[in-house]
């Protein structure tokens, strides 16, 4: 952390702020300038909160050198989390594509969406049954009867299970869900995450929020992984930007420097990230290139008849090509 | 709703389109050009899912002309909405303004602040019990403790009490709260707005999330208000930009904006929009001028040493200069 | 400057980099904790390129803590500037408002614009002869023709003009202008603003570009002040996001940031800012409550058939209700 | 073109604005509905602007269904365009990738690294003599002299050179130039794009600019196109958003998009796009596994000691390495 003073500062006010660091086993160091005195911190300030510093009389600026998660941290974990959910594996050089429709519309459909994902080489089936609707008109999803569903699917093929769960007060129906989704409007509804973590240590995918940065979402993963659970699933799904041409923005650079920060595994959904079907297969192949852990992708029957995202649908034949594509990029880069 | 129909259509694809349309009671109607297809759609289609009919193989996209909000629409309810709260008045002519600290911290505290903001003019008390913060490690609040040291404030002074709920399973504790609000991080936390809204007819302050449209902002509403509640008090406190010489973009235009798209009342928050104190004065004139309804501001007794928020807050001596020159503007323009 | 030394880094490494700040005149001051050594440099840096150092082996970033800009920047120069064009003054307690058409469209047009616009109270007549449009297929501008004009509106009414150069190589043709504008889109035409610099002490009104920071801005600035010409005027005139219900996001709370910054003028520009009509007067308004030295607006004597911007073109009388609401705003706040 | 006719227009305006298109050779189809009546317009109408229109009093507001970009359409040029340079081919099933330093520094550096480029695969050499900087005191490039160095290279290994044109009064200075590039801060220098479109054939490389659209950059290739130059590359090098993480945010998932939208080709540049030399490589893999037409890559020889971009430079074995990557996955995927 370095403190930078306000100019005109008094000698006696520098001293009081030395000693409030020194209590907090912080070792301050002092630079004096012509124009600028900065002291640097750097003892272990990821408890301390520099806005308190920085709303100090004689502080003019505080600028953060650590990062202020550590749980999530490379740095201090440097081995790479490993998540299991039935026979599949995500991060430490596993890859998992996790597909899947957008919403469970019946039990026939998702029976026959999970085998025709798995015969592609899906690992894990992906289905929504709390769909977070910007419009209260809009579909909202089957709730707990999309969920019996999903578990016959489960049944049917061994599929291991991917599902947003949007209020804790569902968790009990959760039970035979083998990954729980968090999705990106919840990203920071930090009772969930505390409820979640505290409640399980079943993986948690955690999506990224629109508009967060990439220390917020690991500092989101930091309120799961303190609260008990450390299998978190990073997703980068897009952000918001001024392009219209997409429904959101693909920020895929960040797969590398995820990589860098965290030791949790990072995966990315071309589904959402594009909004259009004709662009996931690239956008997949590209987030398999640039190293994502796994990835998710939404697969329909009927993507014209969709209750949701049928848009962005794939059909199982469009995922089935892409799976190849996915693979022939895989073995040419190991 | 705009249809335009994708190139090289058959005509018993469109034909197929028209019955669809006409079976939910939207009449069609077909401009055919020699190089495109458009349908215009003209009657009532708000509940109709756009991105249903883009799904569909003959359509290249949907665009949206009436907006897809009722009951927040000025067009449908011409007439402002008056919220009421205790002895104070928002929206329709009426200027409320909301001042109090970050984060309760203690009753002493809590009352002092209430008596010194009270006296400057504002006329509701802010305070947060429940704090969503983006960090585990930093305080996050005093919870039931703090909601009753908020009505200890309230029997001292009167002032009608705004604070924030973050789950509803804390509903219960509520019960003296005259404002509920809603933060910017849950306004997309759809089952604590259709929870809130089916509970209580209290008025509901909801902010804007960092990367909400507009269109968003009313949907997340609508929720509230199709789930019972009409009495929504819109908030804008700044959105995320490449800029960060400022905490948030404060995106002040949009009061106007709103005006004519709704009849619910926006008021602005300088202080999350700025996060810096010196800042909070002239954003809140200016705020005023534009016409927004009422401001939230933080005021804390001793901002150097608050538990959050410090840099933002105002003392309570900024505050009475802020009111001073808010209506002195408020005269002026009336 | 703030240096953090990669993990690791040898001893001999950092001598090395000691030696070379040294080199500069630089005088570094180390702090070395267990996890991480900083290094503080306090002497001046302003010309110490930081990706220069960051780009060496041992550092692991850089962080700038003083303004790199000298000239612009108001800790060097804390008397503000008071920009003169004809009789009319700008800055430093002087406000001043310009007033005119998108495009200059004949003799008849500018010339009873001006004199609408100078009755309603302002100070300075804008028109534009060049015009950076989007498509090539849009009208251009009237070149010279339309300087010509601007000079018998000048003649006629006495209003010092602005117009924008968007090239050099036309810069004789601007001897009877007053202001020479800067558009956005050319903000970072370093070239340009050289050209100009050195050319003529002439104000320049530089407009911040659609997705520049304020120091982007002030670098920009400060191009034009090194190059010899110190009379700029900062606009704000909205900067580009994902909100789309205006034309821009007018990121009013600058005005403010930027008095702190620099001793330059700020103006805004409410018509681009918005791009609507009705949203003109309520911005302007608030940009004056905010403490803006000036406004830009766009106004034309038929804006439904104007050759550009007519959506967002006031009409002389709007423009005359929104000046007597300014005046009150203004002499509210003195 | 949709018109969406503002609720209580009388007939005769309604009339007059039909008389209007008519007259503009455009087809107008009325939709007249309970609540809303809007106009479909089918005719060929990319040489209306939409903004005209919507600033009749009698439109709400106007949607533009066709795209504004003919020249540039591949709906009207479906072959993609193959651009030339030297013995390098990019476009239409050709791959090239461009590398080089930041800025030429000497004749020695950059024959040294052409040398080196070449052997590992590059096809083109880039290398800046006029640098636009966000600072004045930073250094601005060798000019002319560093044209004569770029030569030099090229006669020595036969690579193409592309290079930076700030000033169209430099244009002479390169006639051994074999790609004229255009920087993202100029892409909207709309003079330049004219100049440069008329004054030559040679193949232009237009940046995106940090906060332009597609559409804008496609009308911004229009511009170079319609004045007589049809030989445009287009590249894709991060875009601005809050996220800092990186330099800029690629926007990768353009590239697919802009492959339906153009038939002119699309490179990527990682360099800029992350801004650290660490990301060059994943990045570039992922862009030639998205479908991108080629690369431009940073590569210095010191990178520690490079005049500008050092930090985002590879060196001549980290570029080795990723040109066998980018190979690796083109064979994999064709």
């Amino acid at each position: 952390m370095i403190i930078v003073i306000r100019k005109g500062a008094e000698q006696s006010q520098i001293d009081n702020l030395l000693t409030l660091l020194r209590s907090r086993n912080i070792e301050p160091n002092v630079s004096k300038g012509a124009h600028q005195t900065v002291i640097g911190c750097v003892g272990d300030v990821a408890h301390l909160d520099p806005s308190l510093i920085e709303a100090l009389d004689v502080v003019e600026s505080v600028q953060r050198i650590q990062e202020p998660y550590k749980a999530a941290n490379r740095r201090f974990h440097p081995d790479s989390t490993i998540i299991e959910a039935g026979e599949a594996k995500l991060g430490g050089g596993h890859f998992a594509v996790i597909a899947g429709p957008c919403s469970v519309e019946s039990e026939e459909q998702i029976i026959q969406v999970a085998q025709a994902v798995k015969a592609a080489g899906a690992t894990m089936l992906r289905g929504g049954a709390f769909k977070p609707r910007t419009s209260p008109y809009s579909f909202q999803g089957l709730g707990g009867e999309g969920l019996r569903m999903l578990s016959a699917a489960k049944r049917e093929t061994g599929l291991p299970i991917v599902t947003e769960l949007m209020d804790f007060k569902d968790i009990e129906l959760f039970n035979d869900v083998d990954v729980i989704q968090i999705g990106a409007r919840n990203m920071q509804n930090f009772n969930l995450l505390k409820e979640v973590g505290s409640y399980t240590k079943k993986p948690v995918l955690l999506k990224r929020g629109m508009s967060s940065t990439l220390q917020e979402l690991l500092m989101s993963a930091e309120y799961i992984i303190s609260s008990g659970n450390p299998n978190v699933i990073l997703c980068e799904r897009g952000i918001r930007t001024f392009e219209t041409s997409t429904r959101n923005t693909l920020d895929l650079s960040v797969v590398p420097v995820l990589h860098r920060l965290t030791h949790l595994p990072i995966i990315v959904d071309p589904s959402h990230a594009t909004g259009y079907a004709y662009l996931v297969e690239p956008v997949a192949v590209a987030a398999t290139a640039i190293g994502a852990d796994g990835l998710i992708i939404e697969v329909h029957n009927d993507p014209a008849h969709a209750k949701c995202d049928g848009v962005q649908s794939q059909t199982p034949q469009m995922f089935a090509e892409t799976m190849q594509r996915i693979n022939a990029v895989r073995s040419a880069l190991n």
